[in-house]
């Protein structure tokens, strides 16, 4: 193995920054369930409640509209539950109202909560993606109806990092009274994401793609909007998610809230910077490739990039022995030998989908990083290339 | 408020263990999302599977038949959302099952579970106990039938410490073609607890009662027993438990896992040597009170006491400006005004239930901890007897 490491998989999860693991290294101190009465249930309690207010301010929510669960598919998961819970109530003013609407290019545990509602008895419609991954309106324009529920679409890509234009979204489905979440897991942080400027109902996000621990996420609610606890229990959350406060996880997640907030623009120009740098350095280098995405609506970090005649699987592998961290897609898709879900939608075909490595920059990604991906990849390129029968 | 402090509310949760603390200090620098492929992903992924080693070996369970979550919440609610899936599909063997059994006694997540079953047209049996906290198997057994799905049952209580008779719960619900749960959230790591030799389908745990870190937990499942995902998503958990490993929780549960199994003769003896202490100071010097749960079958850590004639929550106000932390009862279940649903059980009725103390030792309580209390506590009590209408 390499001596050298390069982590470019920061979509996939990121390291603590090192501002997030101090203070947590402080905060296993606090131990108090933040539910009891007593003084150490209060100082974990008023810990959680300034890191409500820290997600706040980044999130453009008031703190009270934050709901704190173990992570994006748990929450994503909850909003769903919602949803089958009210097309099965059909109280007003929801009444009629059984269709959901959502993309072929969202996460796994988004497409199958969707599918689940959809054996649950919901008309579930999955909005097809153009080629440079952007939902066709057209097409959201026709499927919107007095019978939608509810709509969902990520604010940004994981895979191909392309941004929705989720302001518009979210007009057109309250035009048609429906309600509209946003999976935020991967724009926040990356992209300035104001819930009430965008006029969501529901928004999720995950800590651990922010430089903040895993296992912790939150989900906003929009006050007025219908929210079904999936996990039954006591009282947490005002009755929305039962369980003991994760308080290390929360203060994390407040920690990096806070950074990602104050760093937000010196974020996107260094991975803005490097991307273009990496990209450019590989369109030189590397003949036949394709960059998959948005050329402009594009998370500033995120590099997706097809080599046709090389299998993903093998260049990943081989990337690793050489000490790059890259992914092929989604980690929570890995161990699967289907193409890619979301390359598929954006009509790469099967056989550029095989062939597609997702570069995803971050916070302590460096030139020297870029550099050394540049140096070690054409030959590996090359070399399975030449293996490949795809190649022939 | 006063520079002493005792913290004696280690059923609600507990500070980490050292041990736990500075091995999660180490642990924070491990970033990779476990199921990516590269070596940080893998790194993650084997240390995960070294926890789940160590929780195997404490609950006498394989470790591939052990699923983690966020908590106990969350662990209970799945089994009884596979349970309401099971009686909607009525597939073999489980056709013509349609009724749960559990107890009057149970945490709060597994009766608003078990409410929520019974919305959904299961049919729900709440079992007495007698007035140690004790199942009244005469009850029991007239009630499983061959309608019977499945049985859920906690190990301990959480509020009286009363132990359940587990091995024979689990032989009748199994002579009856039943599954079986139990909530072991409490037992775990105060006295021994294996799944296999109690012959359980299901147990729960949780960390944060242990000594390790909150927002994590784990199922037990045995090989062959049904399980449906509560959250849907990626294939983490061979597809039983989707969302991003919380590495860092896990790793914690699994060090915290082990000092339980290493140190469970020492921790027994501990806490209950200084239990009685405390029990017959507190009889010695406060007169007219009364002890609640079983004499023998009891966790030895935690002592319930009802002191009629002073209210619970102002007694625990008092003591907390002594700086002594105790509870009146679930910590989740706070916030309620409610007296509580176990001592209520118990048939304490409700104006000694509204002046019940859990006290609940734990690995760093002392001799002295307990002297303070017997020193503080017995002028509170005088206090609030000779203001309180009751003692009237």
């Amino acid at each position: 193995m390499a001596d050298k490491k390069v982590y470019m998989d920061y979509n996939a999860t990121t390291p603590l920054r090192e501002e997030v693991r101090d203070a947590m290294v402080r905060d296993l101190e606090i131990y108090g369930n933040a539910s009891s009465m007593h003084s150490s249930g209060r100082l974990a309690r008023s810990r959680i409640e300034e890191a409500r207010s820290s997600l706040g301010a980044l999130l453009g929510a008031p703190p009270g509209d934050l709901v704190f669960g173990s992570g994006g598919t748990e929450l994503n998961n909850t909003v769903f539950h919602t949803m089958r819970r009210l097309a099965s109530e059909q109280r007003p003013p929801f009444q009629g109202r059984s269709e959901i609407i959502t993309t072929a290019i969202e996460h796994p545990c988004v497409l199958n909560s969707a599918e689940y509602s959809r054996n649950q008895g919901l008309k579930v419609h999955l909005l097809p993606v153009d080629s440079a991954g952007k939902i066709d309106m057209e097409v959201y324009r026709r499927t919107l109806s007095d019978k939608t529920l509810f709509v969902s679409v990520m604010a940004a890509n994981n895979e191909i990092g392309t941004i929705q234009n989720m302001k518009e979204i979210t007009a057109l489905a309250k035009e048609a009274g429906a309600l509209v979440h946003s999976d935020g897991v991967q724009a926040v942080g990356k992209i300035p994401i104001n819930v009430e400027d965008l006029g969501l109902d529901y928004l999720t996000m995950s800590a651990h793609k922010i430089y903040g621990p895993k296992g912790i996420g939150a989900l906003y609610v929009k006050k007025g909007a219908p929210l079904y606890p999936l996990l039954e229990g006591g009282h947490q959350e005002k009755g929305l998610r039962a369980g003991t406060y994760n308080t290390l996880g929360i203060l994390g997640l407040g920690k990096a809230a806070e950074l990602a907030l104050s760093c937000l623009g010196e974020y996107q120009e260094r991975t803005g910077a490097l991307k273009a740098y990496l990209r450019e350095g590989l369109l030189e280098r590397i003949p036949n490739i394709t960059i998959n995405g948005h050329q402009e609506d594009c998370l500033p970090n995120t590099l997706n990039v097809s080599f046709p005649g090389a299998e993903g699987e093998s260049i990943l592998l081989s990337m690793d022995m050489a000490g790059i961290e890259v992914s092929t897609g989604s980690a929570c898709a890995s161990g699967s030998l289907d193409p890619s879900h979301v390359l598929m939608a954006i009509g790469a075909g099967p056989s550029l989908a095989h062939g597609s490595i997702r570069f995803s920059l971050g916070w302590y990604s460096t030139r020297e990083d870029a550099d050394y991906v540049l140096e070690q990849l054409p030959p590996i390129i090359s070399r399975l290339r030449a293996m490949s029968t795809l190649g022939e």
